[in-house]
């Protein structure tokens, strides 16, 4: 697989889950969209079309390739290449019509992430990278994705989806963080970890991740100069309790509250 | 003023505002940005310039109306019709380069909102109302807003820009209502109302808003067939504690544990 084809296929990825999803979004649902069998969950449907579609263009593209998805499970899981999808990211932001969610899709090669993508089809916006670098294109054109520097705590602009999200344990925990941070901002889902590669914030901690909610993120921050591991500073690919951050400086002053 | 001009101007109203703030969204600021006399603020550099911009706009095209803006004060503010403008409403998610910020514009006559809107120039989106109806125009094209039926907090999506922004006593009042809704989420500013006026969402309640924050969104919601409050059942006008409800059954059981 050459570094072109990649880059081709996965914008084909992005396009053909785009089209898929955007019909579900912001629909307004009244007695007629009810399906004959009991309530319509628009979300539902979109994932599993989503995945779906993009299912089937690997399985034409790469049918020695693995699959891992949340709706349909896994396909050659210990194939050498592994797709991991997440065709909606943020599903709370996509029922309540906020348009902060987004299509995750990750590569792994013997089980390690080196490509990761997230693909925003109502903004039309894509991040993605490889560990090594990280890229942006959108409405406003393309650049290269890079964290910025920050010093300390004090300093930082830290997101996390929701604290209601969190047990109590690790909410207390997380409060010590958000208690010395300059800013600190709830709701993001995907976009959180894409706005910390891009250089917009600077910490990103959240818990109850599954796998395929943080793999796809992993090479675009670490590509943009960031770091990303597991509260107790283990690899973050497992999912659970996860901390990003775009400079090593926050990273550990947030890692002496969080891993006690 | 004919309702045809009327739309038109707003239309420009919303170009001139949105190409004036774009430049500021996302930029990297590097030691380069910083103006010789110390830090650049890109947010507020783009609120000022954006609400200049309007403020010349109307100047030229209505010179007897008054204007009311956070950056420049008020001018003819007892005028029949005045504009009331928030170039940048959740200037903290502009700041963290999230896309749920929007410029507000009202127009009061006789001190009563008689039209707003709120426009989000990166993603092209526009909610209007006038009271009586309200609009959408974006990416998927145009159509009516209208708030959607919800018989109880138990079938509510509630949200709130940020818990930390109110008070111990607020916050303690807003949680009994968040205990007994079936989704609670956190982030969204503007866009939060804009969603309840099209149908995702129920419920927004907030406190410490200014008259510039609410004021421009109360034709949509009630365009749109929903209802907005302080918590204690008094106008929204003026800002402060704010509850908008899409279904009146849902603003009366809100209100019960908000108005103790």
């Amino acid at each position: 697989m050459t570094t072109i084809d990649f880059t081709t296929f996965v914008e084909q990825l992005a396009s053909v889950s785009g089209e898929t999803i955007l019909p579900f979004f912001r629909t307004s649902l009244g007695i007629d969209d009810k399906g004959e069998h009991g309530h319509f969950d628009p979300v539902t449907a979109a994932d599993r079309a989503a995945e779906q579609a993009m299912r089937s263009l690997i399985k034409r593209s790469f049918p020695e390739h693995g699959i891992i998805g949340e709706e349909f499970g896994n396909e050659r899981a210990d194939a050498e290449y592994v797709w991991v999808l997440d065709p909606i990211d943020g599903t709370k932001s996509f029922i309540s019509g906020m348009p902060v969610w987004g299509t995750l899709v990750a590569l792994t090669r013997f089980g390690e992430p080196v490509f990761g993508m997230m693909h925003q089809p109502f903004m039309q916006e894509m991040f993605s990278g490889d560990g090594g670098a990280a890229r942006y294109r959108g409405p406003g054109g393309r650049r290269n994705l890079r964290v910025r520097p920050c010093a300390s705590l004090a300093d930082a602009i830290l997101f996390t989806t929701s604290p209601l999200l969190m047990n109590e344990t690790d909410r207390a925990t997380f409060m010590s963080v958000e208690k010395s941070v300059k800013l600190s901002r709830y709701g993001g889902d995907c976009y959180a970890y894409c706005m910390l590669a891009a250089g917009h914030i600077d910490l990103v901690i959240e818990t109850e991740l599954k796998p395929y909610d943080i793999l796809p993120l992993i090479p675009i921050i670490t590509g943009a100069g960031g770091i990303v591991t597991s509260w107790d500073g283990g690899p973050a690919a497992n999912g659970g309790r996860v901390i990003a951050a775009g400079d090593k400086r926050v990273h550990e002053a947030a890692m002496k509250r969080l891993s006690v």
